[in-house]
This record gives structure tokens, C-alpha cells and sequence, in this order.
């Protein structure tokens, strides 16, 4: 680590530049929120929550290798959990702006819950209604609250290749499947969750992570739990 | 008229049953805005302009006209100016939800304005830029904003069959081009339309209006005009 350099602070995570080209991405305890109650899909850092670092890290190991097996590749190179960090490879998030900042967030959805509810509300019978792995495209722009924006949008303004942004919206609902699959021989649910995608050496590629963080489960009460008890249900 | 009957009273539009099946759309001097200044974007009834509604008629006669001469069909039986009124044929509109309410707008960009400038400003270089005519569609829902929706979740909700949303989307394009090909001939500048596409016997067809108040148009210097400019540009 004394040769590599911080190259960015995030909220929850920081990044160091490595001599060998690869970034070295620590995870933080720092929880993101709204008026003292935890939401990671919130835009402010409202505390830190002891050894939540750590169970992100651990998570998305877990997820990376599923995903691995069932031939999807991620930025992944080796995770450190002594140090609470994982080696990736460098990747160029897709649908990052002229500055370099922003970036995509892939969306998929079992059934209709949250946000999604809130915005097509006339059209939504139940919350149990099957929504067959539909994708959505957000806009990481705290500022602008995270807009949704549309496939051909992301065409015409030159943001992603016709190709990429079709890879880019299988391989999300590949992995909602996987998690899925993976939850439910655990007794719970995913009702949706996000990802992040990069391309590396011109592939398109999971990265950044997998956690409680990026997903919304319930139990088989129909509960929805918080992230807390999914870390706990899900990592020893 | 004295065996119709009134069936709905919009913002701009009254709309009576005709004996014969037909639907006679009676179009009034209302304009909506907020804070006093028109804006045909907003949910609100702020006024009256005399001679508006029969503006907005002569223009859709018009272009419903330029449209059917390039083999686009529209709801448009035929238009009565003495009444302010035009006879259609009973449509669905697309995107209606199951109290019968709502419905979709398609929204045709030839270049970035307003709200889209607003949602992906990280993304756009330039006003001028071009859009190749990419096609949003939201949802007519004052309480929420009219937000937008993907092609993902159109389908996913069973709002639209896969092929009528790509012909839709299709149409969509085609108009925004007659109606900007015309316009240029004028010395004026499309900058973005949004038109209501419904279903007749099955056929896809465009129905409603299309009107000053359904685009953002500007003139050789570059300046966005009001609705009252272009129509007297446009209207004798």
C-alpha cells in the first residue's frame, strides 16, 4: 500500500491507484441515509456503522464468485479481507459524463415496490405482480436525483454503443437471477436490486459491488428487511 | 348536437358521443399555466384566450391533413371551424390505465430543451446538438409529474404489445419530421413535440391534437417563441 495512491474519497468506498495498473478499492463503514435513518440509496453520509465495510466486502466476494461460475465477468481480481479491500481491475464505468464523474446504475425488478411504485402507480395491480426482470437505466446525479433515462436516450446522446447497452441489460438480469436463485435457498426474496457495469479492455463487465446495499429483500412473512438483518442472514 | 352527449370535460377539450358511434371533441379557449403565464406543460386551467381553441383546431386540421397525405392515419373524421369542433372515431389511447384514465405521451426530441436539459445536463454539450428524433414516453399523470417510462417497463406492466410500442415510437418519428419539415419551410426551428397515439379497430393511429401547445418551436435568431406567435405564424 505504500506505493499506491488515493486517487478518489466515495461514500463508501476509497480508491487507490496500484503500481501495477489495478485499483485497490477500500470498503468503508460509512452508512449513507436521511434524517438519522439508514438508506443506502440516499446521498448523504449520515455515520458509520462498526464492521459494515467488511460485510459489503465479504458480500460482494461471495456474489463476484456466483457470478464468475456462471460465466460473467467482473472487475474482480482478489479480495483482501484483512484489509477490508478488494484489487480491481481499472474499468471505465459505462454512462460516466465529459468529467469522468456520474455513471449508470443498472435497475432490475422482480415485482413493483419503492420508487417504481410511486411513479406508475395507475398501472400497478399488486405488489406481488411479476415484472419479469425488467431493467431500468438511472443517472448517478445526486443533485438531479438520480434520473431515470431511457434506451434510446442513452443512443442518441452517444452515451453506450446499441451493443453494449443490450449486453449491459442482460447480464443485469442474469445476475438479479442468480442473486435470486441464491436468496431464495436462503428463505428470502429479492425484490430488486442494482449494479454497476464497466467496460475493460473493450468487455463489458460487473463492477463496483454487490451488497445488502444495492438490493431490497424480504423474508417469507413478506417483511422487508433491513440491511442490517440481510448481512446477517447472509454472511457469517 | 342535441342527440349527443357530453361524455368528459378536459383542460382544453370538451367531448360529446355522437349518435353514429363517433366522438365530437369541442375544443376550448381554456390555457393552462402557472403563476399567471401560459404553459401548455402545466395541469392547471389558469384563463382564457379568445379564438385559442380555434387555433389549436386549424392547426391539428392541418397537420392531421399533411399526415394523412403521407399515409400516417389519425382518429380525424372531419373538422367543423363554425363549431370549433372536429368528429373523430372513437379511440383507445395508449397507455390508458384500468380506471380509464391517464394514458402515454410521445414525446419526438430533435434537440435538447427544457426538462431533458434539466434531467442529463452532465451529458449535453450543446442546445444544438442532435438528437436524432429519439422518442421518450411518460405518463399523463398530473399528481405525479408525468413521469417517464421505459420501452422495459411498458412492457413488463402489459401496457403495450412489443410491436404496437414499436410502431408507435415509429409514427412518433414520422410526424416529428413532417411537422419539422414544414415548420422549416416557415423559417422556424422544431425543437421537440409530443403527440397522443391511440387504437382504432386495432390500427394504430394519432389522435388528439397536434397544436402550438404540443411543441417548443423557434424562430431564424434562435428564440424559443410563445404559443400566440407561432400560431399567428402558422394560422391565418
Amino acid at each position: 500500500m505504500n506505493t499506491s495512491k488515493k486517487i478518489y474519497s466515495g461514500k463508501t468506498k476509497d480508491l487507490f491507484a496500484l503500481p501495477n495498473g489495478n485499483i485497490f478499492l477500500v470498503f468503508k463503514d460509512d452508512v449513507t441515509g436521511a434524517d438519522g435513518v439508514i438508506d443506502p440509496g440516499a446521498n448523504s453520509v449520515i455515520g458509520k456503522v462498526e464492521g459494515k465495510g467488511n460485510k459489503s466486502l465479504a458480500m460482494t466476494d461471495y456474489f463476484f464468485k456466483c457470478l464468475h461460475a456462471a460465466g460473467i465477468p467482473t472487475h474482480l481480481v482478489h479480495v483482501d479481507l484483512e484489509k477490508g479491500a478488494m484489487e480491481v481491475r481499472r474499468a471505465e464505468p459505462l454512462g460516466k459524463d465529459v468529467s469522468g464523474s456520474g455513471g449508470f446504475e443498472f435497475v432490475c425488478r422482480t415485482r413493483p415496490w419503492g420508487s417504481f411504485i410511486r411513479r406508475y402507480q395507475k398501472y400497478i395491480q399488486d405488489t406481488g405482480q411479476d415484472l419479469a426482470y425488467l431493467v431500468e437505466v438511472t443517472v448517478k446525479d445526486d443533485e438531479r436525483g438520480d434520473p431515470l433515462i431511457n434506451d434510446d436516450t442513452i443512443i442518441a446522446l452517444g452515451l453506450l454503443k446499441p451493443s453494449h447497452l443490450e449486453q449491459a441489460k442482460t447480464i443485469t438480469r442474469h445476475v438479479c437471477r442468480i442473486v435470486e436463485a441464491d436468496l431464495r435457498n436462503k428463505g428470502l426474496t429479492l425484490i430488486d436490486m442494482k449494479i454497476e457495469i464497466g467496460l475493460v479492455d473493450g468487455e463489458i463487465v460487473v463492477i463496483d459491488e454487490i451488497s445488502a446495499d444495492a438490493m431490497r429483500v424480504m423474508d417469507d412473512t413478506g417483511t422487508v428487511l433491513d440491511h442490517g438483518t440481510v448481512y446477517a442472514r447472509l454472511i457469517r
